[in-house]
Protein backbone atom coordinates (compact mmCIF):
# COMPACT_ATOMS: atom_id res chain seq x y z
CA UNK A 1 0.00 0.00 0.00
CA UNK A 2 1.38 3.53 -1.10
CA UNK A 3 0.78 6.41 1.03
CA UNK A 4 -1.74 7.95 -1.30
CA UNK A 5 -3.68 4.80 -1.05
CA UNK A 6 -3.41 4.70 2.53
CA UNK A 7 -5.14 8.51 2.11
CA UNK A 8 -7.66 7.52 -0.10
CA UNK A 9 -9.23 5.45 2.87
CA UNK A 10 -9.73 8.54 4.95
CA UNK A 11 -12.88 10.06 4.24
CA UNK A 12 -13.21 13.93 4.18
CA UNK A 13 -16.30 15.40 6.17
CA UNK A 14 -16.63 19.34 5.71
CA UNK A 15 -18.07 21.66 8.31
CA UNK A 16 -17.60 19.00 11.31
CA UNK A 17 -17.52 19.41 13.97
CA UNK A 18 -17.88 23.20 13.14
CA UNK A 19 -18.30 24.82 10.16
CA UNK A 20 -15.43 25.94 7.90
CA UNK A 21 -13.18 22.48 9.07
CA UNK A 22 -12.83 19.41 7.12
CA UNK A 23 -13.08 16.52 9.19
CA UNK A 24 -10.06 13.40 8.20
CA UNK A 25 -12.54 10.54 9.52
CA UNK A 26 -10.02 7.52 10.19
CA UNK A 27 -13.27 5.01 10.76
CA UNK A 28 -13.11 4.37 7.17
CA UNK A 29 -9.54 3.73 6.88
CA UNK A 30 -9.86 1.17 10.29
CA UNK A 31 -12.84 -1.03 8.96
CA UNK A 32 -10.62 -1.34 6.07
CA UNK A 33 -8.35 -4.78 7.10
CA UNK A 34 -5.54 -3.54 4.81
CA UNK A 35 -5.64 -0.14 5.33
CA UNK A 36 -5.94 -0.96 9.33
CA UNK A 37 -3.23 -2.95 9.03
CA UNK A 38 -0.92 -1.28 6.51
CA UNK A 39 -1.06 1.39 9.64
CA UNK A 40 0.08 -1.21 12.58
CA UNK A 41 2.34 -3.12 10.62
CA UNK A 42 4.41 0.10 9.31
CA UNK A 43 4.59 1.27 12.88
CA UNK A 44 5.36 -2.23 14.68
CA UNK A 45 8.42 -2.30 11.91
CA UNK A 46 9.45 1.22 12.74
CA UNK A 47 9.89 0.59 16.37
CA UNK A 48 10.44 -2.86 16.72
CA UNK A 49 14.02 -2.48 18.17
CA UNK A 50 13.50 0.36 20.00
CA UNK A 51 12.65 -1.29 23.36
CA UNK A 52 9.56 0.18 24.04
CA UNK A 53 8.04 0.34 27.40
CA UNK A 54 4.76 1.35 26.92
CA UNK A 55 2.71 3.06 24.27
CA UNK A 56 0.66 5.50 25.26
CA UNK A 57 -2.70 6.18 23.07
CA UNK A 58 -4.75 9.85 23.29
CA UNK A 59 -8.47 8.73 23.92
CA UNK A 60 -10.11 8.12 22.08
CA UNK A 61 -9.19 6.92 18.78
CA UNK A 62 -5.25 6.85 19.88
CA UNK A 63 -6.84 3.68 21.73
CA UNK A 64 -7.69 1.87 18.54
CA UNK A 65 -4.09 2.23 16.91
CA UNK A 66 -2.31 2.09 20.48
CA UNK A 67 -3.84 -0.79 21.41
CA UNK A 68 -3.13 -2.88 18.64
CA UNK A 69 0.50 -1.21 17.89
CA UNK A 70 1.47 -2.25 21.69
CA UNK A 71 0.10 -5.68 21.45
CA UNK A 72 2.24 -6.01 18.37
CA UNK A 73 5.08 -4.85 20.21
CA UNK A 74 4.43 -7.08 23.10
CA UNK A 75 4.78 -3.80 25.44
CA UNK A 76 1.79 -2.53 27.42
CA UNK A 77 -0.93 0.15 26.68
CA UNK A 78 -1.45 3.44 28.43
CA UNK A 79 -4.23 5.25 28.37
CA UNK A 80 -4.10 9.47 28.19
CA UNK A 81 -7.82 10.30 29.34
CA UNK A 82 -10.47 13.18 29.50
CA UNK A 83 -10.96 14.10 33.18
CA UNK A 84 -12.98 12.16 35.40
CA UNK A 85 -12.59 8.80 33.10
CA UNK A 86 -9.65 7.45 35.09
CA UNK A 87 -10.35 6.16 39.15
CA UNK A 88 -7.02 5.88 40.84
CA UNK A 89 -4.98 9.29 41.66
CA UNK A 90 -3.60 11.39 38.63
CA UNK A 91 -1.93 14.04 37.53
CA UNK A 92 -3.35 16.54 35.02
CA UNK A 93 -2.15 19.26 32.13
CA UNK A 94 -4.91 21.16 30.33
CA UNK A 95 -4.11 23.10 26.51
CA UNK A 96 -6.53 24.80 24.18
CA UNK A 97 -7.95 23.20 21.21
CA UNK A 98 -8.98 23.72 17.58
CA UNK A 99 -12.19 24.53 19.01
CA UNK A 100 -12.42 25.12 22.55
CA UNK A 101 -10.37 24.07 25.91
CA UNK A 102 -9.91 20.38 28.34
CA UNK A 103 -7.28 18.97 29.97
CA UNK A 104 -5.85 15.33 29.89
CA UNK A 105 -5.03 13.28 33.09
CA UNK A 106 -2.53 10.22 33.32
CA UNK A 107 -2.49 7.16 36.36
CA UNK A 108 0.27 8.50 38.40
CA UNK A 109 1.73 5.10 38.71
CA UNK A 110 1.01 4.52 35.10
CA UNK A 111 4.76 5.33 34.14
CA UNK A 112 8.30 4.29 35.94
CA UNK A 113 10.86 6.74 35.82
CA UNK A 114 13.12 5.83 32.69
CA UNK A 115 10.48 4.08 30.71
CA UNK A 116 10.59 3.85 27.15
CA UNK A 117 7.53 5.89 26.02
CA UNK A 118 5.77 5.99 22.09
CA UNK A 119 2.91 8.44 22.48
CA UNK A 120 0.40 7.74 19.21
CA UNK A 121 -2.85 9.50 18.35
CA UNK A 122 -5.05 9.34 15.48
CA UNK A 123 -4.30 13.31 14.23
CA UNK A 124 -1.64 16.15 14.91
CA UNK A 125 -3.41 19.53 14.90
CA UNK A 126 -2.51 22.44 16.67
CA UNK A 127 -0.48 19.78 18.76
CA UNK A 128 -2.04 21.07 22.28
CA UNK A 129 -3.35 17.61 23.04
CA UNK A 130 0.28 15.80 22.11
CA UNK A 131 1.65 18.07 24.10
CA UNK A 132 -0.26 18.17 27.30
CA UNK A 133 0.30 14.44 26.74
CA UNK A 134 4.01 14.51 26.41
CA UNK A 135 4.35 17.06 29.52
CA UNK A 136 2.56 13.84 32.21
CA UNK A 137 5.00 11.45 30.61
CA UNK A 138 7.90 14.20 31.93
CA UNK A 139 6.75 14.66 34.53
CA UNK A 140 5.94 11.27 35.40
CA UNK A 141 9.95 10.82 34.50
CA UNK A 142 9.31 8.81 31.34
CA UNK A 143 11.58 8.63 27.96
CA UNK A 144 9.67 9.48 24.88
CA UNK A 145 11.22 8.22 22.02
CA UNK A 146 8.81 9.15 18.98
CA UNK A 147 5.50 10.58 18.87
CA UNK A 148 3.21 8.78 15.85
CA UNK A 149 0.46 10.27 14.39
CA UNK A 150 -1.91 8.83 11.50
CA UNK A 151 -3.05 12.35 10.04
CA UNK A 152 -0.79 15.37 10.26
CA UNK A 153 -2.88 18.35 9.42
CA UNK A 154 1.14 20.87 8.51
CA UNK A 155 -0.44 23.51 8.12
CA UNK A 156 -2.01 23.62 11.65
CA UNK A 157 2.16 23.64 12.72
CA UNK A 158 1.65 21.35 15.36
CA UNK A 159 5.63 20.22 15.11
CA UNK A 160 5.94 24.13 16.72
CA UNK A 161 4.65 22.91 19.93
CA UNK A 162 6.79 19.55 19.82
CA UNK A 163 10.26 21.05 18.78
CA UNK A 164 12.03 18.71 21.25
CA UNK A 165 10.00 15.48 20.23
CA UNK A 166 10.62 13.16 16.95
CA UNK A 167 7.77 13.24 15.34
CA UNK A 168 6.12 10.12 12.72
CA UNK A 169 3.47 11.12 10.41
CA UNK A 170 1.85 8.44 8.03
CA UNK A 171 -0.58 11.25 5.54
CA UNK A 172 0.12 14.44 5.85
CA UNK A 173 -2.69 17.45 3.86
CA UNK A 174 -1.17 20.53 3.79
CA UNK A 175 -4.16 22.57 3.59
CA UNK A 176 -8.09 22.43 4.61
CA UNK B 1 -1.54 -16.99 32.95
CA UNK B 2 -4.63 -18.44 34.97
CA UNK B 3 -7.95 -16.30 35.10
CA UNK B 4 -6.88 -15.57 39.05
CA UNK B 5 -4.06 -14.31 37.35
CA UNK B 6 -5.65 -12.13 35.22
CA UNK B 7 -7.93 -11.09 37.93
CA UNK B 8 -5.36 -10.15 39.68
CA UNK B 9 -4.23 -7.91 36.48
CA UNK B 10 -7.26 -5.56 37.35
CA UNK B 11 -7.28 -2.70 40.06
CA UNK B 12 -10.35 -2.54 42.28
CA UNK B 13 -10.90 0.79 43.14
CA UNK B 14 -13.52 2.13 45.81
CA UNK B 15 -16.10 4.27 45.21
CA UNK B 16 -15.31 5.04 41.76
CA UNK B 17 -17.40 6.80 40.01
CA UNK B 18 -19.98 7.25 42.79
CA UNK B 19 -20.03 6.09 46.56
CA UNK B 20 -20.91 2.15 46.74
CA UNK B 21 -19.42 1.14 43.47
CA UNK B 22 -16.06 -0.91 43.20
CA UNK B 23 -14.84 0.27 39.79
CA UNK B 24 -12.71 -2.49 38.53
CA UNK B 25 -9.70 -0.35 36.51
CA UNK B 26 -8.96 -2.84 33.47
CA UNK B 27 -5.41 -0.09 33.01
CA UNK B 28 -3.50 -2.04 35.30
CA UNK B 29 -3.87 -4.92 33.19
CA UNK B 30 -3.52 -3.44 30.08
CA UNK B 31 -0.40 -1.75 31.31
CA UNK B 32 0.81 -5.45 31.84
CA UNK B 33 2.58 -6.66 28.71
CA UNK B 34 1.73 -10.31 29.72
CA UNK B 35 -1.90 -9.93 30.72
CA UNK B 36 -2.77 -7.49 28.18
CA UNK B 37 -0.76 -10.65 25.36
CA UNK B 38 -3.16 -12.85 26.82
CA UNK B 39 -5.80 -11.28 26.75
CA UNK B 40 -5.63 -10.78 23.10
CA UNK B 41 -4.36 -14.49 22.26
CA UNK B 42 -6.84 -15.87 24.00
CA UNK B 43 -10.08 -13.77 21.92
CA UNK B 44 -7.94 -14.12 19.00
CA UNK B 45 -7.92 -18.36 19.21
CA UNK B 46 -11.39 -17.90 19.91
CA UNK B 47 -12.45 -16.00 16.86
CA UNK B 48 -9.77 -17.19 14.07
CA UNK B 49 -11.62 -19.44 12.53
CA UNK B 50 -15.18 -17.91 12.47
CA UNK B 51 -14.54 -15.34 9.36
CA UNK B 52 -15.04 -12.06 11.05
CA UNK B 53 -15.46 -9.08 9.44
CA UNK B 54 -15.32 -6.62 12.02
CA UNK B 55 -15.12 -6.00 15.24
CA UNK B 56 -17.21 -3.33 16.98
CA UNK B 57 -15.70 -1.69 19.66
CA UNK B 58 -17.51 0.68 22.42
CA UNK B 59 -16.57 3.97 23.79
CA UNK B 60 -13.65 4.35 25.13
CA UNK B 61 -12.10 0.96 26.43
CA UNK B 62 -13.98 -1.30 24.41
CA UNK B 63 -11.24 0.16 21.55
CA UNK B 64 -8.18 -0.46 23.37
CA UNK B 65 -9.11 -4.37 23.01
CA UNK B 66 -10.76 -4.09 19.88
CA UNK B 67 -8.03 -2.09 17.87
CA UNK B 68 -5.65 -4.95 19.39
CA UNK B 69 -8.09 -7.73 18.39
CA UNK B 70 -9.33 -6.63 14.47
CA UNK B 71 -5.62 -6.27 14.32
CA UNK B 72 -4.70 -10.06 14.94
CA UNK B 73 -7.97 -11.46 12.90
CA UNK B 74 -6.77 -9.41 10.10
CA UNK B 75 -10.43 -7.64 10.09
CA UNK B 76 -11.87 -4.43 10.46
CA UNK B 77 -12.63 -2.41 13.20
CA UNK B 78 -15.71 -0.29 14.17
CA UNK B 79 -16.33 2.49 16.67
CA UNK B 80 -19.30 2.42 18.55
CA UNK B 81 -18.86 6.32 20.07
CA UNK B 82 -20.92 8.87 22.21
CA UNK B 83 -23.08 11.38 20.58
CA UNK B 84 -21.53 14.01 18.42
CA UNK B 85 -18.30 12.02 17.74
CA UNK B 86 -19.08 10.23 14.68
CA UNK B 87 -18.85 12.90 11.78
CA UNK B 88 -20.76 11.14 8.87
CA UNK B 89 -24.51 9.43 9.09
CA UNK B 90 -25.15 8.00 12.46
CA UNK B 91 -27.49 5.74 13.58
CA UNK B 92 -28.26 6.26 17.38
CA UNK B 93 -29.65 4.09 20.50
CA UNK B 94 -30.22 5.42 23.37
CA UNK B 95 -29.97 3.05 26.89
CA UNK B 96 -29.85 3.66 30.59
CA UNK B 97 -26.24 3.39 32.61
CA UNK B 98 -25.85 1.69 36.08
CA UNK B 99 -25.53 5.69 36.88
CA UNK B 100 -27.40 8.18 34.80
CA UNK B 101 -28.82 7.88 30.49
CA UNK B 102 -26.97 8.65 27.69
CA UNK B 103 -26.78 6.79 24.16
CA UNK B 104 -24.49 5.35 21.50
CA UNK B 105 -24.06 5.76 18.05
CA UNK B 106 -22.72 3.85 15.02
CA UNK B 107 -22.10 5.43 11.42
CA UNK B 108 -24.59 4.09 8.99
CA UNK B 109 -22.10 2.91 6.55
CA UNK B 110 -20.28 0.79 8.95
CA UNK B 111 -21.64 -2.67 8.43
CA UNK B 112 -22.78 -3.64 5.39
CA UNK B 113 -25.83 -6.49 5.51
CA UNK B 114 -24.82 -9.92 6.27
CA UNK B 115 -20.94 -8.91 7.65
CA UNK B 116 -20.10 -11.30 10.90
CA UNK B 117 -19.40 -9.18 13.65
CA UNK B 118 -18.07 -9.27 17.31
CA UNK B 119 -19.03 -6.83 19.86
CA UNK B 120 -16.31 -5.87 22.49
CA UNK B 121 -16.04 -3.82 25.64
CA UNK B 122 -13.94 -4.12 28.69
CA UNK B 123 -16.89 -4.68 30.82
CA UNK B 124 -20.46 -6.10 31.05
CA UNK B 125 -22.33 -4.67 33.86
CA UNK B 126 -25.97 -3.72 33.61
CA UNK B 127 -25.33 -4.44 29.52
CA UNK B 128 -27.29 -1.44 28.91
CA UNK B 129 -24.19 -0.12 26.71
CA UNK B 130 -23.68 -3.42 24.86
CA UNK B 131 -27.55 -4.09 24.14
CA UNK B 132 -27.83 -0.35 22.44
CA UNK B 133 -24.90 -1.54 20.57
CA UNK B 134 -25.90 -4.72 19.69
CA UNK B 135 -29.77 -3.42 18.53
CA UNK B 136 -28.27 -0.87 16.18
CA UNK B 137 -25.84 -4.21 14.41
CA UNK B 138 -29.35 -5.33 13.89
CA UNK B 139 -30.65 -2.78 12.51
CA UNK B 140 -27.86 -2.31 10.18
CA UNK B 141 -28.03 -6.29 8.93
CA UNK B 142 -25.31 -7.68 10.55
CA UNK B 143 -24.50 -11.03 12.00
CA UNK B 144 -23.65 -10.82 15.89
CA UNK B 145 -21.71 -14.21 16.75
CA UNK B 146 -21.01 -13.10 19.79
CA UNK B 147 -20.34 -10.31 22.59
CA UNK B 148 -16.87 -10.12 23.97
CA UNK B 149 -15.84 -8.24 27.26
CA UNK B 150 -12.63 -8.82 29.76
CA UNK B 151 -14.43 -8.38 33.12
CA UNK B 152 -18.37 -9.18 33.92
CA UNK B 153 -20.24 -8.08 36.82
CA UNK B 154 -22.58 -11.45 36.98
CA UNK B 155 -24.79 -9.63 40.17
CA UNK B 156 -25.79 -6.86 38.09
CA UNK B 157 -27.87 -9.89 35.61
CA UNK B 158 -26.42 -7.98 32.02
CA UNK B 159 -27.15 -10.83 30.64
CA UNK B 160 -30.63 -11.40 31.05
CA UNK B 161 -30.67 -7.84 28.41
CA UNK B 162 -28.56 -9.90 26.25
CA UNK B 163 -30.47 -13.35 25.95
CA UNK B 164 -30.15 -13.75 22.02
CA UNK B 165 -27.27 -13.83 21.84
CA UNK B 166 -23.38 -15.85 22.72
CA UNK B 167 -21.48 -13.52 26.04
CA UNK B 168 -17.89 -14.58 26.59
CA UNK B 169 -16.68 -13.26 29.52
CA UNK B 170 -13.09 -13.87 30.75
CA UNK B 171 -12.90 -12.61 34.40
CA UNK B 172 -16.31 -12.57 36.84
CA UNK B 173 -17.16 -10.81 39.99
CA UNK B 174 -20.07 -12.11 41.87
CA UNK B 175 -20.56 -8.76 44.00
CA UNK B 176 -19.54 -5.17 44.73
Amino acid sequence: MTTDQLKSKIRNVPDFPIKGIMFRDITTLVKDPAAFKYVIDTLTERYRDRKIDQIIGIESRGFIFGGALAHRLGCGFIPARKPGKLPAETIEESYELEYGRTSLQLHIDSIKKGDRIVIIDDLLATGGTIRATANMVERLGGEILEIAVVVELTFLKGREKLKNYNIYSMVEYDSE
